[in-house]
């Protein structure tokens, strides 16, 4: 497989700071936009990202944080003096400014805050109010309104004399005189249709809003519905027009969402920065070994309480690995599948029953199988069928275990407010070892003892 | 946590088909768009899912076949007769025409074939010629095109006349007499414009085209760069506009790769559906589950070697899972972090080196903390000073290992053009099983012995 646009960037860009040639690195920057600049940087370990960033056009330092993992950018404004981040703040969009802001030092956003004018200001305390992982905090509030009784001609005329539109707007928004919200004009409809309509002929009655306090999760999941490019936001009381989110903000929780599944799954932050510095990268790993290693020795003093039998049969010491590990990968496989049904809303109270059902009957072919499979080679290894008989059943057992635990452990996680991911795989990989141990070597010291 | 609106929608419509009620379930699906039905059917065992199937309104039935995961798609597909299918392909566009297509058994794709014009067959087999996962097989053909050397009164003098655009029209394309590519003319451009300026001094020349043989994921890594909601897509060659692809189909781009990623670690099929027949969910787990036999066996093969250190010193198979544990938990860190690097392009040849140094000292703090503790349990759990060294040594020994496999082995399967994900936990997991083993038994046999 060849290697993508980005990766020969990062080796190029590379071999220049190592030969001490800036100017193929200059020039390299120049030829990207802030998100691939953004992305380079994340690339790079922290002493070349640092030069890097030095040699970064000031006029997109605030495009280019905006792009950065959360780490990388905490950790690049920290170098930043104040009359830098007060210019790199100046050209965002409102709903980016508040993500920005967030990361800053307290006295720096105070100076941002009185840099920015009166009407800017007013926008950003509206939107800093909202939570960031609601439609309030991934709205823009850059809307562009009309009235319903109005003709589109003067919609037009209105618009030449603006000569500019927010980023992304495909659609006006119409409003009543208390700014409640009545449907969306589509640019599209202005260009096509007759221009001595009225708007209210024309509008879209039917594009929904989206309630302010609506979960970002939620949001992302509307859009993807709907195919939609921009919405409107509106209170949750009064129905009131209060901003728009663009389809480019809902692609970054997707995106987001996505990642932190994936590596919340093992156990990883998903602000991890591959560069991040060893000692706080150390400190991050640690707590889950740490945990890992609690649950390493809880299976070992299961082992440990058949001490007797394995003196007698050291076979089974031999063997033990195959239940424990079995049941692990098994239990993995439901886990990784519930985390996606639960982020697809597909997995709840209203199907559980039926899921369980299935993986169950899926279980118990596979522990059939495979517990033959067992059997079969554990008679011929150690010529006794007892010992094949035991390693079977415990087999067998410990994925019906896996698949119930797999299923429900998550779900149960959820309810209680907990990362399904995280914790998940976790705990149900716990259990699949704990009883793997104790169901081969219990059945072990009943039937060979 | 509460449920979302998607969950206790399926709660509500398995209550109205448990008792038999079919008026409640016809009004919940009227209020559904097709992505959201799609969606509801995913959640649904077999039996009920081919129920409601059968209520859905015909005229969406397309729209919620595409929206559907391919597994429970192609199930639906074979219940339906020529007929349905024909009229299912009617109303779609020719994009997701051409994916449509490619479920559907050969004698219904000739009828569907001839029910379309000739303009749209035309244009469906310029798509159905492109590889699905590259610009081309994105792209729509409906272009709507202008030339540089007319006046913006006149383009929309045309739009006027046409009265309707493509789904998601932001912008037209400006071509020459050729078809080459030479701008984009957005609508906001037309509406905030002096009618009486050319196209060419207003179209922006900047936003690049996409080649029709571009990568999916490279066209989502454009799109998210640069903030896309359309792009246009030129030949290989001669720069001629063929297509655009708009942001909806990029999101589904972005999806199910993230999604890819996530089951392919856990050994999963990306089609999983959640209610796949049971025998044929048996037989794709099987196929993971006895791998990963073998590579237990493997794993207990290393340990039968040590057969005469563990009859001497029982401990050592009480001990033994921890070592083993703890490197496949590590690992599997790593890997996570190295699927999320390859899938953002941000790993790769030029930056290997300089990762793996970080690792290995991320991997020397953590193998020296929780090495150390291991050893103090160990000689408190067995008074033995000698069996909490060789632990202690085992563990700092694996986790170095897993490092290293978990760095390079994700990166050398990519190399090879297999899946990073998919194989890499797996080979990875062996490595840190097997010589967990064999680095704490060969150590205690040398050392204890």
């Amino acid at each position: 497989m060849p290697e993508s646009g980005a990766e020969l960037r990062v080796k190029r860009l590379r071999a220049a700071l190592e030969s001490g040639r800036l100017a193929p690195v200059q020039r390299l920057l120049s030829s990207l936009n802030p998100a691939e600049v953004a992305s380079l940087l994340a690339s790079l370990p922290t002493r070349e990202r640092n030069l890097v960033w030095d040699m970064v056009d000031a006029a997109d330092n605030g495009e280019v944080l905006l792009h950065l993992p959360e780490e990388v950018r905490d950790e690049l404004i920290q170098q930043m003096d104040t009359a830098e981040l007060v210019a790199a703040a100046e050209d965002m969009e409102i709903d980016d400014l508040a993500d920005f802001l967030d990361s800053l030092p307290e006295t720096v956003t105070r100076q941002v805050m009185r840099a920015l004018s009166d009407a800017d200001r007013a926008r950003l305390e509206t939107v800093m109010v909202h939570d960031p992982a609601t439609a309030g905090g991934l709205m823009n509030t850059d809307t562009v309104t009309v009235r319903p009784d109005v003709a589109l001609e003067v919609v037009m005329r209105y618009l030449r004399k603006r000569s500019e539109l927010p980023l992304h707007t495909d659609a006006l928004f119409v409003v009543d005189r208390y700014g409640v919200y009545l449907g969306t004009l589509s640019l599209e409809r202005i260009l096509t249709s007759d221009p001595e309509q009225l708007v209210q002929k024309v509008m879209d009655r039917e594009l929904e809003a989206l309630p302010v306090s609506l979960p970002a999760r939620e949001v992302a999941r509307r859009f993807q519905t709907s195919d939609l490019v921009s919405a409107p936001v509106v209170d949750d009381q009064h129905h009131r027009l209060v901003g728009r989110i663009t389809v480019d903000d809902v692609v970054d929780v997707i995106r987001a969402e996505a990642e932190r599944n994936l590596l919340s799954m093992a156990g990883l932050d998903d602000l991890e920065d591959l560069f991040a510095p060893v000692l706080r990268a150390t400190r991050r790993r640690a707590v889950w070994l740490g945990l890992n290693l609690c649950t390493a020795f809880l299976a070992a003093r299961v082992v440990g309480m058949f001490e007797a039998t394995l003196e007698q049969i050291i076979a089974l010491a031999i063997l033990m690995p195959i239940v424990a590990s079995m049941g692990g990968i098994a239990a993995n496989q439901i886990v990784a599948l519930m985390v996606r049904g639960i982020a697809l809303g597909q997995v709840g109270s209203g199907n559980t029953g039926a899921l369980l059902r299935k993986e169950l009957a899926v279980a118990l072919f596979n522990g059939l199988l495979w517990g033959a499979t067992v059997a079969a080679v554990t008679w011929w290894w150690f010529d006794s069928p007892m010992l094949a008989l035991v390693i079977g059943l415990a087999l067998l057992l410990n994925l019906l275990l896996a698949a119930t635990a797999g299923l429900l452990v998550p779900l149960g996680l959820r309810r209680l407010g907990a990362d399904p991911a995280l914790a998940g795989s976790m705990v149900v990989t716990t259990i699949t070892d704990v009883m793997g141990f104790f169901l081969f070597l219990g059945l072990g010291t009943l039937i060979l003892l």
